[in-house]
């Protein structure tokens, strides 16, 4: 879990925390911001409320990460409340960004097109997407409506990106994906399970323990997919380094050392 | 989002980190904590880490929920490592516990038997799943080996629960979802969807704070599904009260207002 650069993910939205929503952004950008380089170090869920998307911004800075990600809240509703949360977190007042209203007024002029209306205006929901805190960046949108956000404090860049899946990838995708890359200075992720059968949990572990003190660098985490009598467990090893090649050869080597030993141990080994 | 008895979710485990499992976890316990009344307030995710961890459940204390909820982390592999993070959390020493260890000794019983050997050893591994901070309880586990844990500080509970989904879900269902009953005082969340076609996001903003500031206790959120110029919108309407049936009425009230608005305003209504 070593990874060069900090990451952390902020989700903002009452459905994730009554458990209507499933938390898809999240797992999402774990796992490219992990394939990047940038593994998060943690994973916040809060409510659509402006003090409490405040906190959780303020606590995420303080252990100053390098990146913090934020997704949901940016829409027209007034239970959008991302850009108030981050306004009051920097203390930066709020204020109609010229850029960010291009951005918007152009959108809707395109919307006026395709519905064959001469314009549709700029109401004030329309104009509070583009309200952001001062000294912050807009993002285009290539997908929706809302701007995403980029602000940076000390060494910390936060982003701000919708909650609808489709715009919050693109955006990450085009934006800060190759950020990601750069922070990490090409550090990238490499990762590969096994499957066991006929050995507990409980007999596997010290046999970890042995192939991890000689890996150290090798992370092996065992997921128990079974009972622990009716063993069928996935066991996962991963790595971050800025050697690909060679990382994917010191993975085979800790699989192998762990294989031996599980088949010593009356087990069976299965790779995929 | 006015919840009776405040609740905190904290996930453990690199693999959500990582992107690799989706944290269906905390959506569960969500979902259920929201019905018995009790909207989580927070859920945090981090690492296989004893700091981590640690310090996830003292900021979580510092906010003085009613409960904690903690997922992961419980089993025989020195990758877990829950205990040690709640001991450290609590500033308690982490002992061998005479219930725990019968739960455990229990277990390996049953599985000799079914596996027709005479006994199976009491390893390290197997000890270290009923080696829990002082002054906490165990709690019996029905469906796997590791037993979940239960801690009181202050006002707040804390239960450690396995990460494994059928294991988490039967412990949380037998112990801790009566007592969440219990402290929400009966409150119940009632909560229903309507969909709308032919409207704009940024138009229905001012309808929805017309009906909101008419239901200041009906929480109304607008979830788009198509692009703010083809729009299809599910609006979500929620409460949370101790009166099951005038909660329905008044939820039913707040639709029937905004579905006139939105007709008004040339948008479709779909009641499911």
């Amino acid at each position: 879990m070593a990874a060069e650069a900090k990451t952390e993910i902020i989700s903002v939205g009452n459905e994730l925390l009554i458990g209507k929503v499933l938390n898809t952004n999240a797992q999402f950008l774990a796992k490219r911001s992990t394939t990047l380089g940038n593994t998060p170090a943690r994973i916040t869920v809060v409510a659509d409320n402006v003090n409490e998307i405040s906190n959780a911004i303020k606590e995420a800075l303080r252990r100053k990460p390098r990146f913090i990600i934020i997704t949901g809240g940016l829409g027209p509703t007034s239970d959008d409340k991302t850009l108030q949360g981050i306004a009051k977190a920097l203390k930066r007042k709020l204020a109609v960004n010229t850029k960010a209203l291009n951005m918007v007024k152009k959108k809707y002029e395109a919307y006026a097109r395709t519905e064959n209306v001469k314009t549709i205006e700029l109401t004030p929901p329309r104009i509070k997407m583009a309200t952001i805190p001062e000294k912050t960046k807009p993002i285009e949108n290539p997908v929706g409506t809302a701007p995403a956000l980029r602000a940076t404090i000390n060494e910390t860049t936060i982003f701000a990106l919708p909650g609808v899946p489709t715009e919050m990838e693109a955006i990450f995708e085009d934006t800060v994906a190759p950020l990601l890359g750069r922070a990490s200075k090409g550090a990238a992720f490499s990762e590969k399970s096994i499957y066991v059968n006929g050995i507990m949990e409980s007999t596997l572990a010290p046999l970890i323990d042995i192939v991890t003190q000689k890996n150290p660098e090798i992370y092996i985490k065992s997921h128990p997919k079974g009972e622990e009598n009716r063993p069928n467990i996935e066991i996962h090893f991963s790595i971050t380094t800025t050697n690909n090649d060679k990382s994917k050869e010191r993975l085979q080597a800790a699989i192998d050392q762990l294989s031996q030993l599980i088949t010593a141990n009356n087990g069976e080994v299965f790779c995929p």
